[in-house]
């Protein structure tokens, strides 16, 4: 039986071309969450590195978000830019009817090298266990309904950090708390680029309201997740003018800092 | 009189392609510093954006390392891949003798626009004034003379964080300091990209040492710099297996914050 996520991130390749599917089921409003496309981008990406004898674990993607990403079919065309010893350097293009969607830079390498030893690992913020956290599955139904994303990804936000949903907002900036797929499939590398950007926008907890769609987004993942729940925290320190960045950064089951990642995103207050 | 960061980013533009000169005037050992190239390539895509009635403020900017670059001639290629009502994104691709040294996805817009209202700023670091720094002008003749770059930008460190040049890093991670042009030229905005990538790199607190090649980095410009000193603090969290994150944020001598950036790169113990 193969998971959601996996049904989510199949592809057709012929050579530099993966013919993949979008899917609603992974949607926020009318666009497909971002986080879902990356992870089937960095599939695809790493399955042409493969191909061409280059690198095939994701150790950094950045991407610009040109449209959003619709229902529906689509392809990617990956160019391997530098193929190295160590490390090989791709660009891969998703498009949906020649509408470029996303463009992405993507840094390969043997993550399992570049896992260990570890020099500085910095430690997962202390919240409540998963079961004393608000659930995603508790959101409203108007949320739920809109949010096939919601009901894929198993969220638990520290209370101390959700406020906001009662129309208090903690004015911190930050959201913490828990994440792990909703039918029991355990997080792989690739999946953390899902995590890294499935959380509600941290500006809610500024009192911004409404989606935030993603200018650029910057993520790097340094070690393969050990299975059990991911600990999520999202902190933004600088909001001007409609935009803000937000930083998200993963710890796994161990405590081991897997993922970080940083975005350029509107902001509505 | 133009300033030597002026001559360094002169180029010459025909359609959708600018003429450069890389000069080791600016360099680290054989390569030209990765900062005064993105300077430049922001400079040629803001050229290129606004001859095709976009955008002509760089906001956003991620790029790949391919190559080091050299002294001598090269050439920037743009390609406009969307234009908005507030914003442009653009992909430059700077070449030397038909070799890609750097890639770069670039988000232009009005930064006057995004620059107010203020929402969030974070507060910059306490440190001792320029003249009660280390100044980068003290540094050992054979870095002095390993590095034009050193001798361009005037950087003065603060005195907790250079223990590691007399053999006794901090283990923080962090390094923070001041920074302005040596010629006395102002900053700008698109200089802001160099000085995100001036500093010595922040792993030598902790205790590593060499050079370290960027292989991605990720930089967002909040608002043109008032004159006078730039305020710069690095910090490192994550280090393992030879890789390493730094984040660099910079403020104007208003306080506020006027750039960021994250990248991730090698680092030798």
């Amino acid at each position: 039986m193969t998971s959601e996520y996996d049904d989510a991130t199949t592809f057709d390749l012929t050579a530099d071309r993966a013919a993949v599917k979008l899917s609603s089921d992974w949607g926020i409003g009318n666009a497909v969450n971002g986080g879902i496309i990356m992870s089937l981008l960095a599939q695809a990406t790493s399955a042409v590195s493969r191909g061409a004898d280059g690198h095939g674990d994701v150790l950094g993607l950045s991407a610009v978000f040109l449209s959003p990403g619709t229902d529906g079919g689509g392809e990617t065309t990956t160019d391997v830019l530098r193929s190295g010893r160590s490390m090989t350097t791709a660009q891969t293009v998703l498009t949906q009817d020649d509408t470029e969607r996303v463009r992405a830079f993507v840094t390969l390498g043997d993550i399992d090298r570049y896992a260990e030893p570890i020099t500085l690992n910095p430690q997962p913020p202390t919240m409540p266990e998963p079961d004393a956290c608000v659930r995603s599955s508790d959101a409203p139904p108007e949320a739920l309904s809109q949010s096939g994303l919601l009901s894929r990804v198993d969220i638990r936000l520290d209370p101390a950090c959700v406020g906001w949903a009662v129309g208090q907002p903690s004015g911190n900036g930050e959201l913490r708390g828990w994440i792990r797929f909703a039918d029991g499939r355990e997080p792989d590398l690739h999946s953390l680029l899902l995590f890294l950007d499935a959380f509600p926008p941290v500006t809610f907890d500024l009192g911004a309201k409404g989606w935030v769609p993603t200018v650029q987004f910057s993520g790097y993942l340094h070690a393969r997740p050990a299975p059990g729940w991911l600990q999520v925290r999202t902190r933004t320190t600088t909001v001007a003018g409609g935009l803000h960045e937000e930083d998200a950064q993963i710890w796994d089951s161990t405590g081991r800092l897997v993922a970080q990642s940083r975005q350029l995103a509107s902001a509505r207050f």
